[in-house]
């Protein structure tokens, strides 16, 4: 059954935002081992996300995400200068959009919609004014508000205190799907952007939608008629 | 500084118990793929745990490590039906202890000794027994008690509490680095089981002491004089 939506919240890395130029940055300063290496990183990086959200550790996620970094080319046994390591960092935040997000965003404008993201609020708004999406979001929102990460559902109650919309009108979409079982939990509507085409996790939860890309989405929930 | 330990408390899975039977068993039944599974199992099963926490969704370990597993099998495209997956899942019933752990244990008797840790208290005892440990341990602690895993500061005030010490004479001891992270952030006195020589991870905090096998353990907390 299609819900009754109003806001639409949206995860930031691997949902609108493409990390392939990380990768790529990865290969071309570490050939043969570039692959490898953002795998780890980005492994590591939700991994202490996890970690300290658990301990109660919490660390802003642009240091949370070097942190990673610095793990990963330590266990790869990869020198990695402060410079290269800045310029990899400085990758997160001249990220490019998806191909269809800018269409799919303008076809959902009847909704109000947002970002709910682990990155931090200066990580956001880097890469939202980086890929000239200002305009679209009327809420930015980062977990580093409660200092906790995602999958807590401290993270997904932040949608509708800032959206101003109930719980039960809001969408979350994202590409991970561990971030969707969480959102799920809290009792946020979920779309879960399937990209690489993988199983679903077993976490006692499902997608209320799977789709391949944004234009699934805008499926579902009807695009704005054209003016 | 050496501290004033009265109770050691240690991790079970990797620490005490050489998961390699699990991983010899992984080749057996799917040859070429064996190293490949183990290690996505072994991921996910973590991954699983931290996230059910962080929801709130708590299942207990035997369910976490058997979904891990089936995703794992999807993953990678990989039939594998009941029989092997009981077959699988009961390896981690039947694990050997690493060489050195009847020995040190031997040499720590004038410490209570005690098992923390995520394992179910079926699974645990089940390990404990097959192993001939039965009477070594005066408590064997699961985090099933708290219905969270860890490295959720619950799990390890759960030491003090069964072992009858304050947690500032508890020594705990673990080969995962992120469990000593937890338990260090709760304030344990820890010993890092470092077997597979690997970098430390950065969650901000340290192990006390880190040693190639429990051997070093014994040497740094003294070991009983023979009768």
């Amino acid at each position: 059954m299609k819900p009754c939506i109003q806001a639409i919240a949206f995860d930031a890395y691997g949902t609108l935002f493409d990390v392939h130029s990380v990768i790529t940055l990865c290969s071309r300063k570490f050939p043969g081992e570039g692959a490898e290496l953002s795998k780890l990183w980005r492994a590591k990086q939700l991994e202490y996300t996890w970690l300290r959200s658990l301990m109660g550790q919490y660390e802003d996620f642009w240091a949370v995400t070097e942190s990673a970094l610095i793990f990963a080319c330590h266990s790869l046994s990869l020198a990695c200068p402060t410079e290269i390591r800045r310029e990899l960092m400085s990758s997160y935040l001249h990220l490019d959009t998806f191909p269809e997000v800018n269409s799919a965003l303008g076809k959902l404008s009847q909704y109000k919609l947002g970002i709910l993201s682990n990155g931090s609020p200066k990580m956001l708004a880097a890469v939202v004014a980086n890929t000239g999406l200002k305009g679209v979001f009327t809420d930015v929102i980062s977990a580093e508000e409660v200092k906790i990460y995602k999958s807590s559902p401290r993270v997904y109650g932040l949608a509708s205190q800032h959206m101003g919309v109930p719980d039960d009108a809001i969408a979350f979409v994202s590409s991970n799907f561990w971030d969707i079982a969480g959102a799920k939990c809290f009792g946020l509507w979920t779309c879960w952007v399937n990209r690489g085409n993988l199983p679903e996790d077993d976490l006692g939860v499902r997608p209320d939608v799977t789709v391949d890309t944004l234009d699934g989405l805008v499926t579902v929930l009807g695009a704005t008629p054209l003016p």
